[in-house]
């Protein structure tokens, strides 16, 4: 298959305004843009999203893959997008749009927080698989953390922004900021499709916390580890167990807590 | 109009697990509860909420309100939680369940981050006028923000939650922590609801970003005061101008910028 017609429609991702501190000065502060993007699919509207803007073609094609509204990015032919009018053209190779039932299931069981297409995910995630054969060493993690650190551009002029890396052997191969912290995930799974990655010998960083919505996104990736920076919730560590995947948290500098998935994991 | 029928069934809202550090000890670690939360209204399933529990009521009816499928509280009658089945009955007066409509629109344009009923609050904010005849002070700013230092009890176990505080004059009136930010917000809008009580005299608090929704729905509640320990983003800074708020971020201590709204401020 050929790769979809894509345009590449980065925004700036900063800009500065006037504050005023306590002592009463103005303060020059840089901010994390935010746009609104609403995704039509073949002229159809189908969701306005909020982003950074700094990966709008793989966001796109990454919440159609995580939304479980496209099945291969093989039945994406084109992903275009208009900032004049803060909207995203997704050209399907069939034409037909979305099928019906795939929007149907997702109006019933969407929120945000909010943000999960339960009951279908959790199906889908009995079946998932991750493999056994991929070990994480403690200096291959204190590599990655030390790779994260140099990438984040945005959080550090900006702050409001989570980020999510993609590593592989302690080295960064996708590096996303988003506003959104699954925009950020969102994006990334899209452009693993973009660039025909699979998961197998991939960790995922990410700046946001372990929740149930980002331990189900990772396992569906195929990826065998997660590392944040953050803490977990009950759910995130329920479904880690389950799924079988090595979870890490609180990881910054030369510490850890590793909570699930020891057995792929060499201190 | 009588109150609705309410159950009381908060969850526990940590739990503790064992973790290993990059010593290979075993740490005791507490992690806060996150729980799938149905919302069925008249019988009829809605969506699904992950939730940390801690006000499941308040929660269901902020929902429907923030996501504007119920015009008023005096719409329900009953708003049940079982968490045996992890779901929420809700029963209308009108026994007519949420109006097609209501839910239609929903289904075009909610994402999460990705979380905004888009097109139709932006209309709406067009018409929210906030009062000018409030003012802050920098002394009542300090004073709520050591308020909520007091309160933020699971942050400080078990992180991984974003709190919302609703104060009036340095002292806070309702304090939500929750796994989604959204869901802090939708349930201090619920018990605000519940409550009979108007934004006009009110400040709201988050630990969360400002970012466009949260100024949307801080605006939609009649606030005039919003206020982040965190950074913002650009569209929540223009919606903030474009509304009238008086926002300000980074505050923490006795520290703060002060980003838009500076006439009802005083230093």
């Amino acid at each position: 298959m050929t790769r979809p017609l894509l345009t590449d429609a980065r925004r700036p991702l900063t800009f500065s305004i006037d504050a005023m501190n306590e002592l009463g000065e103005l303060v020059p502060t840089r901010i994390a843009g935010e746009h609104p993007l609403t995704i039509y699919v073949d002229n159809r509207e189908l969701v306005t999203l909020m982003t950074l803007g700094g990966a709008p073609e793989a966001l796109t094609i990454g919440y159609l893959r995580n939304q479980r509204l496209v099945g291969s990015i093989d039945e994406i032919a084109a992903v275009q997008v208009d900032w004049e009018v803060n909207a995203v053209a997704v050209r399907t190779r069939s034409g037909q749009g979305i099928a019906p039932e795939r929007v149907e299931k997702r109006t019933v069981t969407t929120g945000c927080g909010q943000g999960t297409v339960f009951g279908d995910l959790m199906d889908e995630l009995d079946r998932v698989r991750l493999t056994t054969d991929r070990r994480l060493d403690q200096a291959t993690l204190y590599a990655t953390l030390d790779s994260v650190r140099l990438h984040e551009s945005i959080y550090k002029q900006a702050g409001a922004v989570h980020g999510c890396a993609l590593a592989r052997a302690g080295e960064i191969l996708m590096f996303v900021e988003d506003v959104g912290r699954h925009n950020a995930v969102d994006a990334i799974a899209g452009q693993m499709w973009l660039d025909d990655l699979d998961g197998d010998d991939k960790l995922f960083y990410t700046t946001g916390r372990l929740t149930s919505e980002m331990v189900i996104k990772a396992a569906q990736m195929g990826i065998p580890f997660l590392v944040s920076r953050s803490g977990l919730t009950q759910m995130g560590f329920e479904l880690a167990c389950q799924v079988g995947i090595t979870m890490i948290g609180r990881a910054q500098g030369k510490h850890y807590l590793l909570f699930t998935g020891e057995e792929r994991f060499d201190r």
